[in-house]
């Protein structure tokens, strides 16, 4: 990660392709890719491939969502997707990516992940995080993981843009890491004792069917999951001991809420300088972020409603302070599938075929 | 507040009287009043008072919840109520309620109070908490301050049987208190740095129609408000510091949940004994609560669900802990309505009236 | 079905028999059960068996709802039932239960069952209708679907009281049955041109995860689904068209709303004399359900809320008239797993035992 | 109305101007429309005006959707308007429209008015239906509603084009007439006895607080309103019945469902030919609409979810026959903030300005 944000300029005429493979189409993931993908001014989709969907034509998977000349899904097919795409966005289960991946890197596919693959720097940190799948799959890719770069185009929009192989971000990670680098990064907050208690609407298990996700279920509730051992905190933990220049342990705690779609992460920490107040944070924020179209530092006293980012590539940033003891609260809402996943992965995309960042992404929510 | 929860005895046979006036019967609140003493084995509503709504009959007000004989709102005439009842349920606004209770004690009704009013054993800090509705209404009754009970039975239940006046405690401080005193009681959690993430379904701002509570700006989203100044954090200080022994300060932050009833905090501390285990931490709970009818501890590993305690009187409390670093989250359920108000209300005047404490109350959900 | 609404006193002290057995415990309607049976005053569970449950101690699947001393379900075991047991409760999948049925007749056990697999006063209608489970289900039991009582009690209370097999009805037809029979039973309406546009929550689904009962999908959205073609159009029809004293067809059609429980139908029709108003039509709906403590004839231009019959085994129903053409609109709200399923049930096995109807059923909402 | 569905090509090179002056911009409506023409290629607002909300800046109003240079809402001043505007999108309540239209057609400037001020031909008509606005306003101006063209510009595309003055229909008209139309058009339906049930989401209620609009109250919920009398009715029968060339009366019935956005018809009808079939009468709709960009129509079988439409201008319709009887279910979904209201007012300003009507107008939702 790179240890300023970057508003680098856009680097024009790179690799000079637009065709882009979409691998995965059928889940939430896919189903975002695919929608902004095929309205956006220089990409093309170039090649439509699943696992399980393989051999349907798209309107027997997607009936309202038509695609020109309704595309049949493929199998995945290394020779194929390297002769028609120059770049692939994979949207697959966890493991099953990085059994593609080094096939696709071989034969010069600029590749987005939007799987947990690549994420971290250490195969066997990956092994212990995602003990199902590495049991399931055998991986000795180690270079590719140390490779690949980690998809936050607000702070890492330089190694994103030479990038081959790009590992977009979770979710949870997107939002904590927006609302918790600003401060790691300048040594304004205490390393220890942080907290991310995140908020997340049922997008963000898949479109598999479970019960816990039904609406009779999940509705008209809310409910902590996966207190303390879930995967995206050794993700958050990395990004961020990386920036702080030490070892960060946090605690992370995500809690389902009845809602489609829509992420908040409410931050708690402590301030060095116990004197600063909800002002110079926000201060801090928007220096930080100036430059940064898809980062809205809001007004002290305005919080972020995951509603004002609804399919969007938006993030908002607030910052509260008790002013009695120099306890920080830092809120950040995206939209989980958008800024969370979809769009963040064409954000980066955008970045490395030398597009302006936001080519293509919507910048505003409709209204209720 | 006691300092050591009370199992004791139900103290049958105290003042004996079952008549039960509920003023300010329209709100959320005092509809689940009604709902409930209709229904009681023990108490009759024997007066039916209200601000606003004085002079209409019943199944105007509330056509879907038939009464016998639809009484007549009436006006709050202080001996008419003390004529034809022994207790008061006042669900009233804030700083309304404390212009009647002192009238009423005097004619020897006994009263649970629902609004904030008697919550704080210093009037000056009533003040500063309720600022506005300080200005609006004058007070003087600093002694009435210092002799209310607050009404939290599984740690005041001695003392509210023989109270002539309660102040119900509010929904966050419910459920936070309920999570946080067994480990402040024993001794087990630092002071300091405590962090409660609240999460509120809609009712709790009541049913006076505001804009942010309209289903189409809440729905499809989640956002924090009051974020370090809200009203309920000197309530849950209060309470917390007199356990602790100490002066405590935390930070609370509530947030909004599409949801019409539940609410959900998510504590987060540090253990004095970092050795100590989430199973360790959940016989303590067990032991504190081992004769609460109301509280139920989950298994470690179960989380509490809104959902599960929905329409009761219940609340369920599961505790987690980090080894790396003994931080631990403890995480409380309830009904905002019930018992983070109106079913609590109750428990307490069943414990006023020599009654079981369950009496008449709901102990199970029907899910989902 | 009896041709006249019964209004018979309860006939006390039939079998005396109180032991349950509730077969299929696990689903929405199996919880519902049990939540009304473990609270009920005279009804005991005296055996808990399922399919796919079975050796499973109750706690492992369903935390949030505890049973005392935590029994085991039991297997299907037709001795261990009938030795343990006055009644079942049978909340089975559609054909399942016609393998059960009659062996439990056959030993004296009166059964309460709540598939459609006795609804059908004709085997081969019921063949014709549930095609896929009569593949896989070999029946020959035509005696027994003649026998069967449908289980509407506020048409057919007396003969529920004697009969040992009750087929309780489907959730729509309940709604549209107690909309419609009043006005058909008495000749006003024309029988041609009914049609029945009905509105239910996704709990109606059941419990095993389906793609469009997820959260994500079925959430801000309604949509209709069995246009035509739904199952419940014939039981219906053949309900109706014995009350009318011939053949009727109408048009059913079922939408999925975004809610937990709740259904209401809205049945169009026409008046034979088109002088008659609103207030005639309510006048009709009160004498029919004087007696009837379940339904609640609304007054005109008070229309039916699901949320006001939540969790309670009332029906709602209100009337309007166009008077401009003699066209009249019938709409009637019930809880979709209560008076459209399990409290139905119950109501029933109330009725059986010779207590009165409404012994332990829910008759208020928690509102909201 | 166009008597037959007109498939001319988009007239270009109108009146030229591309300034838009939106009047009532605080509200729903007014919301979607701003969102549409801030992103649309070729109009630019030109001025905000607001009756309540006048004197604020907009980032004050709508703290999430910032616009350029944050303009001041500013009183409606007709000779502002008319000199910074060619045309004027008026979202204002009903009645005052009237007030505001006359003067800005007398100053050639263009409206788009979503009220229901000019949507009737005649004005005693209006006056009949929105009495209690026709007593508030006085209006005399019969001429304008005569000259105003209904903006449903699948029917009226070429009198759109020319038009100074478009009447923007409701939302459930919308949706009901896209329905209807084409088997009235053709004579394929009996006009007697057609029943529309709908379903809308809370947001067609606006954005003004009322209790019956809160999430605590509407969600977990679903009632109808406006039995019989509500205002849409004689709106859907003018249209009907000119295209029928006969007067029609239709029962219509709302619905209230627990979601944000999204509207819903199930409109009942009898075919005159009883041997058509659901596929027949989808080969009717696929021709009336082969060239209507915003009109998917579904195959048989496939059912139209306000999901599958949310946040875009599409209508989509399906029907199903029931082969018994020859009775036919129409169905539509739409937003109704969109094809309802807002985005179909750009369509019409699209047709008047020379423009395609899709320009600048969402087609795909982002699912789910």
């Amino acid at each position: 990660m790179e240890s300023i944000p970057a508003q680098i300029p856009s680097v024009h005429g790179s690799s000079g392709g637009n065709r882009v493979a979409i691998i995965g189409a059928s889940g939430y993931g896919g189903l975002q890719t695919l929608r902004l993908l095929r309205e956006h001014p220089f990409f093309k989709i170039s090649f439509l491939g699943g696992e399980t969907s393989a051999g349907q034509h798209w309107s027997e998977i997607c009936s309202f969502l038509p695609l020109d000349d309704d595309p049949l899904v493929q199998d995945i097919d290394f020779e194929k997707i390297s002769e028609s795409s120059d770049f692939a966005v994979l949207s697959l289960p966890n493991g099953l990516a990085s059994q593609i991946v080094p096939e696709l890197i071989k034969r010069n596919v600029r590749i987005v992940d939007l799987s947990a693959d690549y994420r971290f720097r250490s195969l066997s940190k990956w092994s212990q995080t995602y003990v199902h799948e590495a049991q399931k799959y055998r991986r000795s890719d180690h270079e590719l993981c140390k490779e690949a770069i980690y998809g936050l185009p607000e702070w890492n929009q330089k190694s994103i843009s030479k990038a081959d192989l790009i590992a977009s971000p979770g979710c949870f990670p997107t939002a904590s890491l927006l609302a918790l680098l600003p401060f790691l990064n300048q040594g304004l907050i205490e390393n220890d004792g942080l907290i991310i208690d995140a908020k997340t609407g049922t997008s963000g298990g898949g479109r598999n069917a479970g019960q816990k996700l039904l609406l009779s279920e999940a509705s008209e509730s809310i409910a902590p999951y996966g207190v303390i051992g879930h995967r995206h905190t050794p993700e958050i933990e990395q990004e961020a001991s990386e920036i702080a220049g030490r070892e960060i342990q946090l605690q992370f705690t995500p809690h389902l809420v009845p809602m489609v779609r829509g992420l908040l992460v409410t931050v708690y920490g402590r301030l060095r300088d116990p004197g600063l107040t909800a002002e110079d944070c926000t201060t801090v924020l928007n220096a930080v972020y100036r430059n940064s179209c898809f980062v809205d530092v809001l007004p002290v006293g305005t919080y972020p409603s995951t509603k004002w980012v609804r399919s969007t590539n938006k993030a908002m940033i607030s910052v509260q302070v008790d002013t009695r003891n120099g306890r920080l609260v830092i809120m950040c809402s995206i939209d989980n599938l958008m800024k969370g996943q979809a769009s963040q992965a064409i954000q980066s995309l955008n970045l490395m075929s030398g597009q302006q960042q936001e080519t293509g992404l919507p910048l505003l929510t409709f209204y209720p």
